[in-house]
């Protein structure tokens, strides 16, 4: 039933639209953050959602804006040589306290993914009081660059040169047209090679994040605020199976050696595996096979796997696990296996200290928040391997991202904002 | 056991090569039949196999060829509007007797597809006594224009025009130039508007079709010679299963409606069926997935069903049985499905006194012969809804068709010339 009823309601907002569906008819006013959210919604927004590419017109635009906005309230603005944007205040504590997220977009996304923590993050430190801010060394909140990694396939970049990793290899990368990254900066006024100066993570003590949650599960439990405890460690295989190409009416079935019977058994078996235990899930999402005749038995099954996991043991056994399975159906089957990986990022374990701070806050709101681990990575995971780290998610409807139709209830956008800004009180307390 | 050295087997012909490994080294002289199939062979031959795809030079050439061959040898040779060559004669007697197969190959085809048919009728016919010949009518082997519908999707285009299949539909097919069947015909000096005049296959009484098995059964069983009872009746259906695409890291296992979860199950089930009774085929050849990303949960999973089976009245049960299995799995998985007819032939059942025919034929040269049906389709399912039909098999080692590796021992091609020759005789005994 649970299962329906948020697909339903996901098919509502689609027959509905987005424009008149996300706004409360006009009786009760925006708070200022959504009346930010809806203005930032602007730059590079069309019917088909928002567009705000790294490097592009409209992600520049946006950040223009940003800053204008920042310094409209009274704070500070910077850049970095990688593009990162900075609003907030030089403090004359000793604690520095980062925030952050990103304002740039996957093509056609939504209006509240990075965007929220940054303008979120923008209204909580808004919010403190004189004698908090006082306490603090530095605060800003960061809007990272390119977190999307769209055009070069270089996701978390802002967060990546911010804590100081080496990103020489990135230099070159090419865009669909063959414009490369180095390019792309230059045309925007940044050059490639003044990244990699001090890392300017060390000026903090902390980086807080508020995010949308991308996903289905505070929805589903009516939970308002979700407390992070973890960013999942993310597993990409690329899986090739091969047996024999033969004729689909001329070979006995028990003559063949199908690679995508093969494929098909391990798709399940992954599957299964996933769903016994809590806190693993695995994908298949893409899939090929050769040579591709109506008539003709598969002889090659290429099929990509992404598993997860957020606790580091589990993690840590996921590959062996995974192996096994492939190894197991194509000595089954007659087929031969081969695997490659394509991408392992570890699990990243939040501060314990900070996320108990974290749900204090979130507590003193509302007791409908619960602790989950993020299955999507996020700048945090970047700056968390530096400094302590912790997250705050608010509900995203029917689990949608990426996507105009990504929708944040107003209240809640509001909700994450004042997490933020009486988590940030209890660290500087 | 029998599938692992069937398989080293066909490891071996590809590591040894065709041209060493095809030809008995030089001990034995090749038969004039054995001597005619390599020559034929040079005819598009070329490294990558033999390529006589209908309306080109190379098919031109071998067609000459095969003409200039039968009059050699003292035959008759004629065309007819739809491009089939005919080489016979014509007989005293009433019973005209039709010999066939094509000469057209697939690209980068084998050499006994097709041409063994054409030229081990050829060689069957000079066998015949005088005494036998002068009881036929008409007798001819017809080398029947584009078997394989390579070009245009047009299989079995010359065997329809000769049963008088109206083709209508036909002449405004293009090929990937965009040239239309109509102009390649013209290009070749037929007119397509000619197709279409009496059916030609009135003239004759029955026909036969000797061909390689291109399936590894024969060879499984030791058998030399294949009587083939019928023709497996195909059925092609589109599928596809819709759920929501997701993201692979946020949305639990259990809130997922994964559209490749359902297409797996569905290969599976549809192989288990399959694989449960003698006398079915099914396959899954073509599969695609959407979104298509490594991270994405599948939200379509787009493939094609092929099923075969030479029981009608298990041929008639296919199209419900699949949809069944599609249905309960799509229904367990929270997707919709949609199933498209591709294609749908109905099994052929071939002339049972005529088989009796061809057994007692095949029994005369040797015991090692054994009824089967055809799991592929040839010219036989189109003049056998017409005319009482039957065919002969010989073995193709590995199984192997469509593909320079495909072979057939010399003593095969002669054996089945010989069954062809002996049947002849009955049916004018």
């Amino acid at each position: 039933v649970c299962i329906c009823a948020l697909l339903e309601r996901q098919y509502d907002v689609r027959l509905a639209g987005v424009a008149t569906e996300d706004r409360p008819a006009g009786r009760v006013p925006l708070s200022e953050l959504n009346t930010d959210l809806e203005t930032l919604a602007e730059f590079g927004g069309g019917v088909a959602g928002i567009t705000r590419v790294a490097w592009s017109d409209a992600l520049d635009s946006a950040n223009r804006w940003l800053m204008h906005r920042g310094r409209g309230v009274g704070l500070d603005v910077s850049t970095d040589p990688a593009g990162n944007v900075f609003v907030g205040r030089p403090g004359s504590g000793t604690q520095g306290v980062l925030l952050g997220s990103h304002v740039d977009t996957v093509p056609n996304g939504g209006r509240y993914d990075g965007a929220l923590g940054v303008l979120g993050a923008l209204h909580a430190m808004r919010a403190l009081g004189d004698d908090v801010a006082k306490r603090a060394g530095r605060i800003a909140v960061a809007a990272f660059m390119d977190e999307e990694g769209t055009r070069f396939g270089t996701d978390l970049f802002g967060s990546r040169a911010f804590v100081g990793d080496d990103l020489t290899e990135l230099a070159g990368r090419v865009d669909r047209e063959g414009v490369t990254l180095t390019e792309a900066m230059a045309e925007r006024g940044y050059a490639f090679a003044e990244l990699g100066g001090a890392a300017a993570v060390t000026e903090y003590g902390c980086y807080l994040e508020l995010h949308i949650e991308q996903g289905p599960v505070l929805e589903e439990a009516g939970a308002d605020v979700g407390i992070v405890t973890a960013i999942v460690g993310l597993l990409g295989l690329q899986v090739e199976m091969t047996g024999e190409a033969n004729h689909a009416g001329t070979t006995p079935m028990h003559l063949r050696r199908d690679a995508l019977a093969g494929g098909a058994r391990a798709i399940g078996e992954l599957r299964d595996l996933a769903l016994a235990e809590a806190g693993i899930t695995a994908n298949v999402g893409t899939i090929l096979v050769e040579p591709g005749g109506k008539n003709v038995v598969p002889g090659v099954c290429r099929f990509t796997v992404d598993v997860r996991a957020a606790n580091p043991e589990a993690f840590a056994q996921l590959d062996h696990r995974v192996r096994t399975i492939l190894l197991r159906i194509a000595g089954e089957e007659g087929l031969t296996v081969n695997v490659e990986e394509l991408y392992r990022l570890e699990p990243l374990t939040f501060d314990a200290g900070l996320v108990d701070v974290v749900e204090a806050s979130a507590m003193d709101e509302t007791t409908a928040c619960m602790r989950l681990p993020s299955g999507a990575g996020h700048d945090a995971m970047v700056v968390g391997r530096h400094i302590p780290t912790a997250m705050v998610f608010v509900p995203s409807r029917g689990g949608i991202s990426h996507s105009p139709f990504e929708y944040t209830e107003p209240a809640h956008c509001d909700l994450g904002a004042r997490v933020l800004a009486r988590t940030i009180g209890r660290v500087l307390a």
